[in-house]
């Protein structure tokens, strides 16, 4: 018996700045090291530690521009004064090799990846309050006082996007978060509409 | 800020005869230690090694029909001449406390429940294969040959079902299926419906 070749899943993860999305969705890729982290790319400039390929695809406002001009983007944002993009082609060929995505794009792009109805599951995390939130974000050397409290007032528009999502995670121990955000994959993999063939396999064996 | 106090989720876990289904939800109480699993009622024979209280409530058939007339079962459905049933008044409590329940019930019991809109997850167990489930069978002594040919087929019947379950859990390896359940659990606390409270919370806080 041949078995289909079955399409991976799509897992979006919002959040706003500072609550430890980036650091729990490379968490899952050691987890699951068939999970393909998406990296974005971005018009913001390269920051010391940033790597090229690693953390951001950099690229010019032009490039950019033209990337969007030929359908190149899955979903793009402005976020800050800075353009962020998924790349459509890598996405859809992972997941047709049958290997789930993680994307960790912010509530714009998200909804645009809604629309598509792919296979997967939209998470938001939470930081367990604001006043938290702003003692982790006055934590980050690399930011002015200024963005800082630009974010923090973002941060709670950003968060009046979290009832549309599948599922909610508080970021209170990262230890417990990663646990609930591998739980979430995992069952994404049990739900009826991704098992039904099994049972159909079943029934019809000889 | 007094928190109000939520409501358990109701986990109902079906499965054909001989797919490990008592099993894994037995080590779901080991792995969550606030989870109820739920004793159900029969009148079928006490066998050897069964304890009453702790696998059923064994119950007189005359006893099993007063309380289905003082509509004291949750569900209740009668399986190869026996009757089974799920007190409603312990379920109830318990899920008002706060505390997740487990019911362990087959096909006619789950679909009973399903009309309740309970918040939690219906959650099928399957075998690898029909050969596999006829192996696990032919290995229990307890039973007739009889009785294990008839249960093969009722379990194609019974596997016909699992397509309205939420979720679809192959016991192939005991520990990974255990690993899924665990996780169908862990996300279900996740889910928008149970969390977007928090999100009020954190929103509308000082």
């Amino acid at each position: 018996m041949t078995k289909k070749m079955k399409q991976g899943l799509l897992f979006v993860v919002s959040a706003p700045s500072g609550t430890g999305k980036t650091t729990l969705c490379r968490a899952m890729t050691r987890i699951f090291p068939g999970l393909h982290y998406s990296i974005s790319h971005t018009t913001r400039q390269q920051r010391p530690g940033d790597e090229d390929g690693r953390d951001y695809h950099f690229t010019s406002p032009q490039e950019f521009q033209q990337m969007i001009d030929r359908s190149e983007f899955m979903e793009w944002a402005e976020i800050y004064g800075h353009r962020y993009g998924t790349s459509r082609a890598v996405v859809e060929k992972v997941l047709a090799e049958g290997r789930d995505v993680i994307l960790d794009i912010d509530g714009q792009g998200a909804k645009q990846i809604r629309e598509k109805k792919l296979p997967g599951a939209f998470i938001f995390v939470l930081p367990p309050s604001l006043e938290e939130l702003e003692r982790r974000l006055s934590n980050r050397r690399t930011e002015r006082k200024a963005d800082r409290e630009d974010r923090l007032g973002k941060a709670k528009a950003e968060m009046a996007e979290a009832y549309w999502y599948d599922y909610l995670i508080v970021n209170d121990e990262l230890e417990k978060a990663q646990e609930q955000l591998q739980a979430v994959i995992l069952a994404g993999h049990c739900r009826r509409e991704r098992m039904s063939e099994f049972v159909d396999e079943i029934l019809t064996a000889k």
